[in-house]
């Protein structure tokens, strides 16, 4: 799985980049597995960080040197999206997918072009990505850190505070507590709410899920979650309820645990063509929203400093987050142990 | 159908209204056929206007001689809705249905006690009614008039102001042009929408929406609707979609035809039990927003004094929203017109 291919120089608005560590997150698995949308061969690796090494031409942002986390949106700043705030869905970055944004490719082996998976493509020693999708942060952060910045990071801690907007006081439920799970529920202490309610089927991850501030667990394999998650919130469901697992039938849990007038997030990307069931009557009566959340309606340029701020001064409990360190050449080891559910984060190191 | 029933005197925190006008809604239809909760006899009848007759005790909100709107929220003022600013979905309304706020019925006969359809029971000469469910308008608006912002305009209109809150210059699809469906169109214009597009499978649907803002009309019986409002809308869908008929299948293409970070707000009641079918990876990567509104998310005591405002200093089109009259002998008339399928609303007029 590890080889050598070819990558270009930055080409103009570019960055040549040193990666310094790179997670191990599910959507790669995904990917791997082509239920996703981009096509192999691909440089796979989404969540990473590392060292600017070169700089293409007209490169303003970001400088030799520069310690960068990288975002797999890297945003034009140009489109609809992007100048209405929404710079994690820039509509550019879309149309090109797997491509860089003028829509080629700086990867290639024996004359084949391959795909850099969100432009990143960070399980690799070095990348070239658009400067958009580098943001310094000098502060001496760890390179495992940054990197979980670059994705789990914001999508969790995001959802809470950008799509939801968790309100002090109020009750959460979270469905799902791999990373980006625990990342919710990070988010919702963060915010104060007064009850954070971990479900999952595996009661490893649950135990885990109190390190970062669950305050009570349901092990949906044991009994059905939703009517557990309404016992606990005294017969009226949660405020927020967060799905990030992906599926539907987790979307359907999420929805129905939910209170009325309450909040269902979807955080995690379902297989290709999962259809949710959402009753249409409960809907208007008890007038719920649901809504979808990327990249946890985070502004990486702004967003991902705030981030690091929130880590650095004690807020985000990253340092019990990551919790296996691999080398690139161990990468099959960590998909296997997260696929065995080990709790927490895997980090690739580079060097 | 009309016969003689026996109603109480009015309790504490109760009033007497001699009925000027009740609207002929589709809800009504739902409860005669029993695709909705509440079970029968019952007076049916839940958009009206009339004048009140006598107060109960302690009765401080109302007096005889004043013109009032029916609400069939009337809300308590008390609950964890209510102090949210939800009084639309006042948990003791919702627990108590078809019964009065201290769950018994003013309505019998032959020692029976009959329902009262959201505590309005209108489709009589005189009603009952919780005094929070009376909003004095002594405005002089004719009683039809002010018997439609009892719900179709406060549903309608309400939807696009308090829950979808649709911004000058957008973009607006609207899946059903009855009663309501007019309404939501009036609302979209009051917020100067740039592009209201009438959905419906009726010809004179369409063209009668276009009395009311609409700018573009989509027969859905002629092709895809989604395509359509893809096409109106250079590809990207519309900003707000509207779902104004209750169904499974018009929410799914009301959520289909709404654009990137989009909001589809669904309005109408399906039948008990149906299913909405929402494709759980579009929801996330174009982070798309589906919500319920029930009565517009309109606060009845504040919001029903400005559509009244709205209409009388013309910004509501409501003189050609009511195009038949009926006298209470003529309902099954009236409700067999509405299933003809004529365009814009009936009203029964007591004098």
């Amino acid at each position: 799985m590890v080889e050598d291919v070819d990558l270009d120089e930055p080409k103009a608005g570019e960055v040549l980049v040193k990666i310094g560590a790179a997670g191990v997150c599910r959507s790669d698995r995904h990917f791997m597995h082509g239920d996703a949308n981009i096509a192999l061969p691909a440089v796979l690796g989404h969540e990473g960080a590392g060292t600017v090494e070169k700089v293409g031409p007209g490169v303003t942002l970001t400088k030799p040197g520069d310690q960068v986390i990288l975002s797999f949106v890297p945003a034009c700043g140009r489109c609809k999206s992007c100048l209405e705030g929404n710079s994690n869905l820039c509509d550019l970055h879309m149309a090109t997918g797997p491509f860089m944004l003028d829509g080629t490719t700086r990867l290639h082996k024996g004359g084949k072009d391959i795909h850099h998976m969100g432009k990143v493509a960070c399980f690799a020693e070095y990348a070239v990505v658009p400067e958009t999708g580098c943001i310094p942060t000098n502060s001496g952060i760890s390179m495992d850190k940054a990197a979980m910045i670059g994705c789990c990071v914001p999508t969790g801690v995001g959802a809470t505070m950008f799509s939801a907007k968790v309100q002090p006081g109020s009750t959460v439920a979270v469905v799902g507590c791999g990373g980006v799970g625990l990342n919710v529920i990070m988010g919702a202490k963060l915010l104060n709410a007064s009850q954070i309610i971990a479900v999952d089927i595996r009661e490893s991850q649950l135990e885990f899920a109190m390190k970062f501030g669950a305050t009570h667990s349901v092990n949906a394999a044991d009994r059905d979650p939703v009517a557990q998650v309404k016992e606990l919130t005294g017969g009226r469901g949660a405020d927020y309820t967060f799905e990030v697992f992906g599926s539907a039938e987790t979307v359907k849990a999420s929805y129905d645990m939910c209170a009325k007038s309450g909040t269902v997030t979807v955080v995690g990307i379902a297989p290709m063509g999962a259809e949710a069931s959402i009753n249409a009557v409960d809907l208007v009566r008890n007038e719920k929203t649901l809504r979808g959340t990327y990249y946890g309606s985070a502004r990486g340029r702004t967003d991902m400093p705030t981030m690091v701020d929130l880590y650095l001064s004690g807020r985000l409990n990253l340092d019990d987050l990551v919790v296996r360190h691999y080398s690139l050449d161990q990468i099959n080891e960590a998909y296997g142990d997260m696929d065995e559910g080990e709790v927490g984060r895997g980090a690739i190191m580079f060097n």
